[in-house]
């Protein structure tokens, strides 16, 4: 099944149209896209009854682009795994691959929805396509066999990064860098891993004003979805809702030669198959910033 | 004045003793002490007039130590500030001082109450004692000469770290190292700026089993506190209930000759002057871990 958030309000789409999940169960999911996770198994089961899930794309006549919200606007933990793909990590100079999972944070108040204009704080700021996970249970020590079962659903996001401030002083600073407003869209819609054919290999990409900068499948990820969400489980306890950025290809324009960043006027559109796409559009820095 | 998490609740105190602010408030504010924040300042017009704060120390007798909860326990954001010490960065090998300040994040599933007991994952777990701001509005480009304001009152904190995962991989693992179960109490109160009379200056230190391990003065920190603040809202928005981990001074277990970590056994007690301390007594890990 596909979730929404239209407008601030859980939406679930299926082939006959959208349904505002509050009215539609009298509330007893909804409004609230984020709490939404807090008994998702319910929300499940409740959903298969509302009829055939839209199909991939079905759905974009369902909404203005520009309504939809984060699918998750608040979690209360945000992780984001570096280095998750071989040519990436090579592309960055970094030959030794990790042992486990390298993990930092994006902070909320860099979230927004799927279709926006994102400002620039610097000439430095670059692009990385990743797929992103919600987590739908509390859980520790998860058996990664298991682990796909407390996946609520996947969705795309971007881990845009300004690649100076990243670099800057005497540890690289993810965390900021990664942390400008606008700077970690998702959307358009949460997708159930149950309604894609292959959610281990899906097609990921970019591209900046029609030309194609990152394209890679999810399968040759170093650490799977399973794989992240067993590893972060023995350290953290995950929370329903909890979201995970998966890691970006190769293709950055920080591996490029010369480096190329975004530029005021810049349209990136970003893509997973079976899921849909976020569109940003980059304007000059706000004048406060 | 000085509030405190009992068992959850937003609770006052005041020299004749504890006020539970939902009830005294009629649910104006509290029970959450989360949820606290969001209206900070109405909530400190209105703790005036319920009498003469407690002073430093003498709440100790008014609740079980075992009962306190995190200060705020469920922040949407979480900054914690690396090489905030001369002293501190130097003992960690590093000379060149950041121009800026190095910002990762702890995850809140690490939080605890002041007086607990830690189970310990690994053999190189060490203590950094921090003071911890907690933020009061939602706010961008603060004015440092004003950032005193948007900060709702400090705490003591222990930033617990698991050294061996810190330096593992091609870059440092901040935050996970730094987010075990257990591994940020803060406490045992939230003082308001306005309580200490040097809110920039105060004695900070830890000590193991009674022995002094660390002993600073906040002065010292490269970056102070409006510095912190208005930074740090350059890049994010800050909201209400936001928590700052401002750094640690020098003495922590990895810098000495030889190293020496955290035991099963072993007790921590980490203080701030003015607004109390935590204690930490460590165990061995759990079966799960």
């Amino acid at each position: 099944m596909r979730f929404a958030n239209v407008d601030g309000r859980l939406t679930l789409l299926v082939a006959d149209g959208p349904i505002d999940v509050a009215g539609a169960s009298k509330g007893r999911f909804g409004p609230s896209p984020q709490a939404a996770y807090e008994s998702f198994d319910d929300l499940r089961r409740w959903a298969e009854d509302r009829g055939e899930p839209a199909s991939a794309g079905s759905e974009a006549g369902m909404y203005d682009p520009r309504a939809l919200g984060p699918v998750a606007p608040a979690p209360r933990q945000v992780f984001a795994i570096g280095l998750n793909y071989r040519d990436h990590a090579a592309e960055g100079g970094i030959t030794a691959l990790p042992d486990e999972p390298t993990v930092f944070a994006k902070y909320p108040s860099s979230f927004s929805g799927p279709v926006t204009d994102v400002p620039l704080p610097a000439g430095s700021v670059d692009w990385e396509v990743e797929l992103v996970a919600v987590i739908s249970r509390t859980a520790r020590a998860v058996d990664p066999v298991r682990a796909w079962d407390h996946v609520a659903g996947l969705t795309v996001g971007q881990d845009l990064t300004e690649r100076r401030l990243q670099q800057r002083g005497p540890v690289p600073q993810f965390c900021l860098a990664k942390s400008h407003p606008g700077f970690s869209p998702t959307g358009p819609v949460l997708v159930t891993p149950d309604e894609l054919a292959t959610p281990d290999d899906l097609e990921i990409g970019c591209a900046v004003n029609g030309e194609q900068m990152q394209k890679a499948r999810t399968a040759s990820m170093i650490f799977s979805i399973p794989q992240l969400v067993a590893y972060l489980s023995t350290i953290v306890t995950l929370y329903p809702g909890d979201v995970i950025f998966t890691g970006t290809p190769s293709g950055v324009g920080a591996g490029r030669t010369p480096p190329r960043y975004l530029r005021p006027g810049d349209e990136l559109r970003s893509w997973v198959e079976g899921i849909g796409e976020l569109r940003q559009r980059f304007v000059p820095p706000r004048p406060e910033a």
